[in-house]
């Protein structure tokens, strides 16, 4: 961790970025949940997706705390996170738990290099905030299943996750560019960026191969 | 409260009832909240929607103590619930907030003569399940602004409200005549059931008015 105290704006871009996400997971795996094959599956989900609600809750009273107002810090992320979702919608039930598995795997660990360079409360709630591991257990699982099943399901969804990380990789520049502050809050923590990409590759892939996707 | 106690088959039809009605409520919920025309009430209805969940987890754990399955004890409503939302798909944000408030009324009133039958725990389950006030606060200021904004909006949701009060009784009375046990259950309670259909229906009329909405 970095001895600097990051700026109070990036703190509240970071935070407000964060609870859009947030508020986008619950809309997605709601939506999601109405794929599933059954009504168990259907209630996992959904209740899944409600746990993303009380996260959104948590970064909303922080950036209250902090004399931001939740909406204003979300909007420049709008754009971005809604066409990554429109580009990326689920045909099916696994394309949703793969999107959802390999998504929120590659957003989790990015947030956890962030907060790495923050300070106390607001490292202790984003750490928080990240999806528990149960989330990422039950898609695994469900996917394994399915390509068990059927060997060519694989190919299917490894295509399916490379569109995914294509796509999110584009709308991320993008973000970059228009909001220099969440950049230099990693460079602030002395954040060396190919190293951090180097790192935040090589966990996708060994998620990828743990349930059987290449990369 | 009759003195008799109601047959466990009873309990658990309405537990399931109830179960199902709060995991489509939920899905509902989450998807009228995109239609929602700014990111504070997206987050709101997101919100609510999401307490749907919380009150299915306990009705799902109160029917495991019961020794039934939820996804079994929730089989028998699936068609009819989804058929009545199929048939009321809101076409807007206040079409959406119009039936959460109309339908969520009759559900909670129903619910909460049907739980005076109920002894103990299940009782207690039942009126803590029903939603809270700050839903319909929240529909009833959204309707009341919009009409205020614009009269004519008050005949169109005035007949949507038709609409779907129609819709409902009609499934409604596809579940009575499918699941005899409900209405045992409210005639063990020695339920007067014209008596019931008065009280339900002047109790809608009168949320209709309180938002300037006719019946």
């Amino acid at each position: 961790m970095s001895d600097l105290t990051p700026p109070a704006t990036a703190v509240v871009d970071l935070l407000g970025m964060l609870a859009f996400g947030e508020l986008v997971a619950f809309d997605r795996m709601a939506a999601d949940a109405r794929l599933a094959p059954d009504l168990r599956r259907r209630a996992v989900l959904s209740e899944m997706a409600a746990r993303e609600i009380t996260n959104y809750r948590r970064l909303s009273d922080r950036l209250a705390e902090l004399g931001a107002d939740t909406e204003d810090a979300m909007r420049p992320y709008v754009q971005a996170v809604s066409e990554y979702h429109q580009q990326t919608e689920p045909a099916d039930w696994l394309e949703g738990l793969a999107k959802a598995y390999v998504g929120d795997g590659i957003a989790d660990d990015f947030t956890r290099e962030v907060a790495a360079v923050l300070a106390g409360p607001d490292q202790d709630l984003i750490l928080d905030v990240l999806h528990d591991s149960r989330h990422a257990d039950f898609a695994a699982d469900e996917l394994r299943a399915a390509i068990a099943a059927d060997p060519k399901v694989a190919n299917r969804l490894s295509m399916w996750a490379r569109r995914l990380v294509g796509e999110g990789i584009s709308q991320a520049l993008r973000v970059a560019a228009e909001r220099p502050s969440l950049a230099e809050l990693l460079a602030i923590g002395g954040t060396d960026f190919q190293a951090l990409l180097r790192r935040l590759t090589s966990a996708h892939t060994a998620r990828m191969g743990a349930v059987g996707l290449n990369n």
